[in-house]
């Protein structure tokens, strides 16, 4: 059967069984094989199952003194994990392509800062082979979405996934892109969802917070999102912030750069150590109301 | 000059200075044309500038008993007007087609039993002629939001109009909706998100809860948000209303029927009256903390 | 039943034994209601079953001299309606508005000195009440494809209507908006596909060429194709043009001005009488590979 | 400056003149960068710059009989190149994941049989690196157009690459995707549009004609239209592929199966060998009528 060829684990007869009875496409990502919420933790850090999990930092690692400065400040500020990325998905070959590995030692330094783990995309099996150890969360990104043989790659880890929603990938293939991860045998996967692509100009993308709910039905896999990208305007962050924390969300990916003007990408959508700063404050807040724990 | 060719208030020289200061096309509407907060009140119940309003009622009205048994079912829960459909936008001429002025009289018998402000859709210039006096706001549905002809007309009243935002419509051809009313000399509109059209398949719309803050942003007409035509689905309800709450929202629109299974339109998205209770209780606690008024 | 209820040749129960069996929710649009292609005929010009007709003009009738002259070019070229807008939508309040009454007095001289039949857009009851009878055939437009009452209106009128897919509208939502006319009585109905909206940014909206065999397989009805609306771009019209005939539609609406740089609207999208002869030239020899009569 | 660190070819001072002069983001993909289109030719088989090439086969190569009676059969109706899955990116995991590189066996097998050149899809960087010489054409599938690093992998070839455009992407997210490709110092790239995401749901994906006038202006790259995948309904095919050749394309990607009802997957929406043939009949009359060279 389909189902048993691909599964890692095909001693467990009990499973299959299972797995057979769920009608959805998606199987060990479905509520209907696992009731309970899953929970992922690094060091100590949870998101899922009532944790409220903080992403922060900058979009690319630039330099020392800007990724150490900026894990500092969102330590401060009660972040729980520090993203930045080394290797960078770029519209054009012409722009900054990121430090690469240069930038994951950097990343290294500033988790020694500040104990912060550290969250950074893979955009290649190879990156995977060579530096899965440096990265404590392994970020697979919207445009990798449905880049299978990374999915396959990033599930024969044994260490967490933050897949993010493409940007036009309907929930169900969200959850089927997860799938790959988890019949590998990797069930610490984090879903991310982005924004999506609509006709709207006004914004970057269409946050669909409507994911929140659907994939809290449908799946046991913890839920977050980055209001940063999606909308594309830190004006809008706080606002969307508090919106996904209220509509149940896992946890939270936002951007923060010391000098967002100077940002070699997406400064616009980048909030401030003191912006970000008053948005952590009143995300507690609300975050703790909505029943979860923070940090 | 063509902004003074279509303004019934010539004689004012002044605003015409500012209208023709502001970049954007949308000019009355505009935040810059006007600073603080639009209120709408009708019957001292306010929607906008921190008053919280809630419209709450059947897709469409069926019978005497069904809307005054709803009607006296959200007002107990602290709903503050009544929404019900008399004349039905259908995409089937065979489906069921509303009341019509039967319709209108039982919302006002619904009203008198409660005191609940009457929300109801008008879809065409007569029927604003012939019924416009029989309702407390004029609610201008998604399909009709570029018709013209019923904006300029509704614009004519001096009564609230309620402007849903077209399914494929940008937030910038929303605000034009609405300055069609308002530049006939009607300034109390209340603009309404119910989901915008994509791929996704798993909820019927996709919410755009980030028009909150652009909206917020860009002009000073109050919005509010319609989960339960954006998502289509009761089991969504709760977790998008929260959401738009905390996203800033000046209200919420939701449907309530006593018996959403016999529903003769839009069951599946109903509330029933104790969902909407309790719906209401985390609504109207999450809507102080945001600094509302609510009621 | 609601299908009898809403038809106005209630005597004929055999169809509605045909209706009630076609599995589709459009009915009397459907190829399994009425087998061969629907030709629509004015003044002995027709569209639909073998007829390809070719509708030109402006975007909006701007003076005596501007409809005469572009009526005469298009009329040589060999185009067999005359198009141009007395009254516009306009997504601006503040925007030409249209000639109105005076622009169809304007396209009544312009059929008299060429012969072509006016086809213009109506965007309310009344104006088919105080109109219909100045106007060839009836155009009502993408945002109106939902006003229902308009729908019905012209379904009661006994002159073909030219009803345009909404911008977000699906294949079955557009049949439905032509149910809603032949359901009152009005069999001759045109289709017109101008372009969908996406998130492309290089053409206005994406034009659907595959609803032209969608169309064939479900529907009786003649589909014709509006490449100038759907591209926005003058540059692009040949080559949709083109392809539209290839695809199997029944004609083309092309927008045609004979200064589309001073344009009151839509100017960038106009050819000029000399591009439009040239793609003519080419439309007509294509059409006759494939089949059809030419005027 | 970053255009020169990312050219292999810096030595060329007066290439970066022209490509720092280039407005768009996009700069050896530009016909401003080349006037004259650019023709991919192997085994003396062109596709651009008048040359309409035909690729036609199975969506997966599913055994030997299969992929050699296909390519049989629309060798004799005039394709030129045969495609036909090897490696299959699959929404699910469970699902049917190709032959992998006894898939390639079989193509080879084919290609002998027929003298047909080889289309097939890489979705790894490693399977370039095993396969390569085994491949005439390249394919990056939709899903794969932003997956950087393999861009950058075949970009580094000096073979052709068939880049299929994303569901989502813009036009100039496509071309800035090629630039990848060119910018690496390969030159010989076909761009294909299959369907664009969209909310119509009668159609697969909606098949966006008006990218092929598009790309002809600001571009010399040859474009070829999937009218299969694009639709995924094999009674559209014929309608949509005459489309394309009116429309100006340089060629077309067509599905043919010899048992539809039995494909491991796609089924719906490829054609019979009897159904190819009458396809390509109109096809290549129609390529001819358009100036162009078949085969």
């Amino acid at each position: 059967m389909a189902v048993a060829m691909n599964m890692n684990w095909k001693e467990d007869q009990e499973v299959i069984e299972i797995i057979k009875r769920i009608k959805e496409p998606f199987k060990m990502t479905n509520r209907a094989f696992k009731a309970e919420d899953t929970c992922v933790t690094v060091d100590g850090r949870s998101i899922g199952n009532g944790h409220f999990g903080i992403i922060a930092g900058p979009c690319s690692v630039e330099s020392r003194s800007q990724i150490v400065d900026v894990a500092k400040a969102i330590e401060l500020s009660g972040a729980n994990f520090l993203r930045g990325g080394a290797f960078k998905p770029r519209t054009s070959p012409y722009d900054f392509q990121g430090l690469r590995s240069e930038g994951l030692a950097l990343l290294r330094a500033a988790k020694k800062a500040t104990g912060l783990p550290i969250v950074t995309e893979v955009m290649a099996v190879k990156t995977l082979e060579d530096h899965a150890d440096d990265i404590d969360i392994i970020q697979i990104g919207a445009r990798n979405m449905q880049n299978f043989d990374l999915l396959k790659a990033a599930g024969q880890l044994r260490k967490p996934v933050l897949l993010k929603r493409g940007m036009s990938a309907t929930i169900e293939e969200f959850l089927m892109a997860a799938e790959y991860i988890l019949s590998e045998g990797n069930d610490q996967v984090i879903l991310c969802e982005r924004g999506i692509r609509t006709f709207e100009k006004y914004t970057r993308n269409t946050l669909d917070l409507s994911a929140i709910p659907v994939i809290k039905r449908y799946s046991h896999l913890p839920i977050i999102i980055d209001p940063s990208h999606a909308t594309g305007d830190s004006r809008y962050v706080e606002s969307m912030a508090l919106a996904a924390v209220a509509a149940g969300a896992d946890g939270l990916m936002i951007e923060v750069h010391n000098n967002p003007e100077t940002a070699l990408s997406d400064g616009k959508q980048s909030l401030t150590p003191v912006q970000f700063n008053a948005v952590m404050e009143k995300v507690t807040q609300l975050a703790k109301i909505m029943g979860k724990t923070v940090g």
